[in-house]
């Protein structure tokens, strides 16, 4: 039987719609790894997700929006009523490639079809706890340093990203960039000081979501013309923003777990300089397609040298290692692997 | 086949230990079912609660203590992980009577052993998506006016509470006092509004559960002296304050689910003066065990006349209606029905 006539469930969240309109990290790669399933044949896909999510594979939902665009909802109750009529429908498929969270892992012990889970972020160590209760199923890492020592992986699948909405850009613009979420453990107040001491232009873009943190550490610098906060950006404004990119500033104050946002810099071929914390070696090639640094002064150091930089190879860089194809193939790697491994499960199981 | 040979599991919250130590309204409630049921010659009661919990009957735990009384626990990953450890057992049981909340109910497509629900209130509305997602289960209300019009309930089984606990009080106190959560919900500010108005001492027990409620609008009122403020407090502490009480003001501002306090105050012979909203006028006996009211004014004339009252007909009050013994018979009928018809289920498959 070709493993591309296997039956394959994606479970995403449902903060946000899939794929989400501006932010929703989760419910980009589950749409990412949905789509690239089916755009390398994959015959049989099923997505589950909020009912206005969009997919090219089949749509299956309980709930209508994302409990994030919809405040009326107390999340626990969305994403319960989500998991249970999703796994209920367990039988109908031959892999339940889990984008969630923990929760889903408490109803393995009632279901027979394999579940593998990519762990997207350890949110707190207290949910740990969960990843450990179980076990005796599958789980794929984002990255290497973002790993749990006693957890089982079977690999790590670097996130992919898609690439026809990202125009490569040959000439450099001229601001440093900030992109991601507006929360101290991704320092968009170390790029303030940054710009301040390199005396450039900065742009700050994303969802706030520590308020007092935008309030007290960010809000007081900006000015609307040397340092600008200019919201949330869906892929379209993302795009138009790269064109006036110098560099990004990704100076994470936490170590990184994956971090879309560097890839995708590198993508429309402008370099990143990120703090070296988890991840981001694995990510950016120091000195090639961006600088690793452990402080402020270092960013700064290497703003200054950062044009020297052959900008063809960031874009490069992700043609190689984070385009969804790559991701999906790798994917691929891992059901097959899953399958082999339940094949044989079910053969000792028969031989007793 | 007696039915007290069935084997019952009961689903505790692992907020707080079963029985809690002081506040913990649920697990009390869960912990005077299981002890009831053993009290009334059940022979196979399995308590599913905090690993240290106390109860005459088999304790089975994952979890080890409450998140409420262990702040480094994230609530929804203790929570998951017990009800996932009581439910993958399913099977074990003949009835599993959940205690919970709305999230045992998702894994009920997965087992096959009848559920009963007794709903302990609804904390939102929202979690009505629950409920009604699950209408082929069973549902027990724990007031009359405690329910929803859409679900199909099986009874009303009103709370019990333990009479050994409470020492009955011939003499009158002369303090008013408020016992319960301190939250807008209990109206202790009403309480202080009345005790005021009619030059009365005042002594407000529970635990804080809105801060900016207490700093707000009692911290200013609390003297030590007229109006004070004791914390929470535990079964004995309780018992011991309502020796000093004259009557208990119960200015819920919202619909009451049932009033454990009520019922707790009538049991000591202290007549309680309640907001006539929601089960207090299903607790109290107007005019009889207190009086229900609708403003200030009405309960600071309650006081006045509270002392007209046969304190007696309170404790009878409660020994003919909100017993343990009452209860846990009460919640025997309601198996004997679920246990009917699982076995009509039954006959009809088998008739197929």
């Amino acid at each position: 039987m070709d493993i591309k006539s296997k039956r394959i469930a994606i479970l995403a969240p449902v903060a946000w719609r899939t794929p989400p309109r501006a932010y929703g990290a989760w419910e980009t790669v589950a749409s990412n790894i949905t789509e690239g399933l089916v755009a390398r044949g994959w015959e049989d896909v099923t997505l589950f997700a909020t009912k206005e999510s969009i997919t090219s594979a089949k749509l299956e939902a309980l709930i209508e929006r994302g409990y994030e665009e919809d405040r009326t909802q107390i999340p626990k109750v969305s994403e319960c009523l989500h998991i249970s009529y999703c796994l209920q429908r367990a039988d109908e498929f031959d892999l339940i490639h889990n984008n969630f969270d923990y929760l889903p892992l408490t109803y393995l012990p009632f279901i027979k079809t394999p579940m593998l889970t990519t762990i997207h972020g350890f949110s707190s160590p207290d949910i740990l706890r969960v990843y450990r209760n179980y076990k005796d199923t599958y789980y794929v890492s984002i990255s290497d340093s973002d790993r749990d020592k006693e957890l089982p992986y079977l690999a790590t699948v670097y996130n992919g990203i898609d690439l026809s909405n990202i125009t490569l850009r040959e000439t450099a613009g001229d601001k440093l960039v900030f992109l991601g979420r507006i929360h101290p453990d991704k320092g968009a107040h170390l790029a303030i000081e940054v710009a301040k001491m390199c005396d450039k232009d900065l742009i700050i873009a994303g969802i706030i979501q520590d308020q007092a943190y935008f309030d007290n550490l960010l809000k007081p610098h900006i000015n609307d013309s040397s340092i600008q906060y200019i919201g949330p950006v869906n892929p379209v404004q993302r795009d138009a923003l790269f064109k006036e990119t110098y560099t990004v500033l990704h100076l994470n104050t936490i170590p990184e777990r994956f971090g879309l946002v560097m890839a995708e810099a590198m993508a429309a071929s402008v370099p990143v300089i990120a703090m070296d914390l988890g991840s981001c070696r694995e990510v950016i090639a120091d000195g090639q397609t961006g600088y690793l640094v452990n402080n402020v002064d270092e960013a700064v150091e290497a703003v200054d040298k950062i044009g020297r930089l052959d900008r063809k190879k960031c874009r490069q860089r992700v043609e190689e290692n984070f385009t969804i194809d790559h991701m999906v193939s790798n994917y691929e790697k891992v059901y097959e692997e899953i399958f082999r491994r339940e094949a044989q499960k079910e053969q000792k199981f028969a031989a007793r």
